[in-house]
């Protein structure tokens, strides 16, 4: 089935149980996939858009109301939408971050976050995850004055991700906004994964910023995202346009630089904004995702010589596993060399790993119901049997 | 019927011809709807995502093809999806622009190229439009020497609409280019109200950028748009990542630091991806879309006191109109006061422009069959003549 010249219908999740790390907790909610049916055309929240034109001021579609609620959910005092948590690492990095200046991240951060330093000429300074792949206050402290001593000044701002990337682990944000506060560094929360997945207190974690991904983690179309801030760095992130023209003197109202006016027109708002109430009622419920993530890292685990390389008991649902000394003893031999691990993934209904990886991968099992949970363990424990690795 | 909770569904231009400014390039064809359900979901363009891990790498669905015919449907060397014009105002306008540099742009500039301009800490510097509201390469060149005497040096870049937001007019980019390219000024063509309307020939402009908006006029889901480039530009915009952490060594390959990496994950880039070939065939034809555009704007110059504010005759279908001496005399004694002509408008099936507005405005015929133009042009003289206004 194709839906445009050489475009095949995309049906992954409609077919299989899907472990991909990344698209597990972007899969669009009946409501949102509603939505992007009706929103679908460009500019199709503007049908309303008043005086002062500006994105989080319109009423109908309700934006204006959801980007308070929005800002009240997170616990901040104000939202704007973005398009990406990308595009709030840049606002807040452009706002704050002068050429040369250190900036503080962590050696799990995601590569967005070393671009968006980059492109607001600042230097990366990483603070060491440790051993166990877990960013300390410590840690961080230690870097502070290590950035202190190298650059003669603190960093200029840090971001913290809740949960990295590469491990799933979580990260003590709310000690690190201590310690990075007693340095006035602004902090901002990466919640990637952790915004539209687990509960985000941003006043109780102490963080100027909460970024979040629409696409990773809200149930919404990409590109999307949410920036909140603090009243007080509202205003320097948030701030309104400056500018005029120098021949006609025009300016621009409230237009705000670093948005670059407005944001999200269209689909990816509204399919945000369809699935919110759903998002806000599935945080509530994390317990049951760490129960599944527990069960199906545990089956891993019981096939001898794997590994899970995240921190264990989980504490998330992405999760890191090395199978080296498992599944790739048996890739050395297959006829399908590692390609037999998603094959056979695949063949019993369960897909999202890399085709070809049978050493260190990472799968999500977020959003699973607990009988997808114990069929996946079946399949995993079924593959490695089959191909005669022990198991328990 | 509503799409999630409080958010009724869209169904604007089901029920009637849609004359709103902004929205007529953006309305997506039916394939581009196939897309946004088939695609809908957060990262849904990733899952066959391999090394080097970049967007425009991804062969399923085709995304590298699409980027390399997009390049060569505009006569450019490169180009990649940006979600919105304005964010390729903004990378292009960071690549070149530092702190206190002038910026050549026109006073008919739309606010994002101001905003860009501001972000990466520039002046703006207008070409004035003249009285006609044309922007000449005569003014052009004047406000460079202006400018250099003012400031020391030319302007680092110059933001030139092809096609005006505000009247719809046609400015000579070609010839600004000439003039632009004498001082060793880049020229970023605006194409918003081009690219995917008209034909655009990057190369016979003479232009080094072309930026495009996927959600204005190019029947695609907001927000997206497309920058594509020079070769010799490219290697400037979209050059790779050079950053690298401190602690862990790590790299990000060919990341772009101007693109955040990655851009449209999704939803928006597909729906761009499947209106591409409607997209590609209607540019052939604007003739016909000058034709409803002359039968409307002649007939509303046929109602006494109108005056069509944009050049006549047409060369584009966004249209500024004064009705200051026809429509708002109505609306002076009407119960209904500046509200009765859009409510009339709307009562015939016909939306889109801004409720209150009698005196100056805009509207859009893009994508009008001739049967509706000829339509929309009895609605307007039947309003008049309901309205005691005299026509013909």
């Amino acid at each position: 089935m194709r839906c445009g010249a050489g475009i095949d219908a995309r049906m992954v999740d409609e077919l299989a149980i899907n472990i991909d790390p990344i698209q597990a907790g972007g899969r669009l909610t009946a409501d949102a996939m509603k939505a992007v049916i009706a929103y679908g055309d460009g500019y199709s929240v503007c049908d309303n858009c008043r005086k002062p034109n500006r994105l989080d001021y319109i009423t109908k579609p309700p934006i204006a109301e959801f980007h308070k609620d929005l800002a009240s959910w997170l616990n901040m005092d104000s939202a704007r939408v973005v398009p990406g948590a990308r595009r709030g690492f840049q606002a807040v990095a452009h706002t704050y971050v002068k050429k040369g200046d250190p900036v503080l991240l962590t050696s799990l951060s995601h590569y967005t976050e070393f671009l968006a330093i980059e492109e607001a000429g600042g230097t990366a300074c990483e603070i060491p995850a440790g051993d166990r792949h877990i960013v300390t206050a410590d840690a961080a402290a230690a870097t502070i004055e290590e950035v202190k001593k190298q650059h003669g000044r603190a960093p200029a701002l840090a971001f913290i991700d809740h949960v990295d990337y590469q491990y799933g682990n979580v990260h003590d944000v709310q000690v690190i906004a201590q310690v990075a506060h007693q340095y006035d560094i602004p902090v901002l929360y990466n919640g990637a994964y952790t915004v539209g997945i687990m509960p985000v207190d941003g006043k109780n974690l102490g963080v100027d910023f909460v970024v979040g991904s629409g696409h990773k983690s809200m149930a919404a179309p990409a590109p999307s995202g949410v920036l909140a801030a603090t009243a007080e760095r509202a205003k320097e992130v948030f701030r309104t346009t400056a500018i005029t023209g120098d021949k006609t003197g025009r300016q621009f109202g409230i237009k705000e630089p670093e948005m670059m006016g407005c944001t999200l027109m269209g689909v990816t708002l509204v399919g945000m904004m369809a699935s919110f109430p759903h998002v806000q009622e599935r945080v509530k419920h994390f317990d049951r995702e760490l129960e599944n993530a527990g069960i199906v890292a545990g089956a891993l685990r019981s096939i001898t010589g794997t590994t899970i390389l995240s921190e264990f008991p989980r504490k998330h649902t992405l999760t890191r596993v090395d199978t080296t000394a498992s599944f790739d003893t048996v890739a050395q031999t297959h006829k399908k060399r590692g390609f037999f691990l998603s094959t056979a993934l695949n063949e019993k209904g369960v897909t999202g790993i890399i085709p070809g990886a049978t050493r260190v991968w990472k799968y999500n099992t977020y959003g699973m119901t607990n009988a997808q949970a114990q069929y996946v363990v079946q399949v995993f424990v079924d593959i490695a049997q089959e191909n005669g690795l022990k198991t328990g």
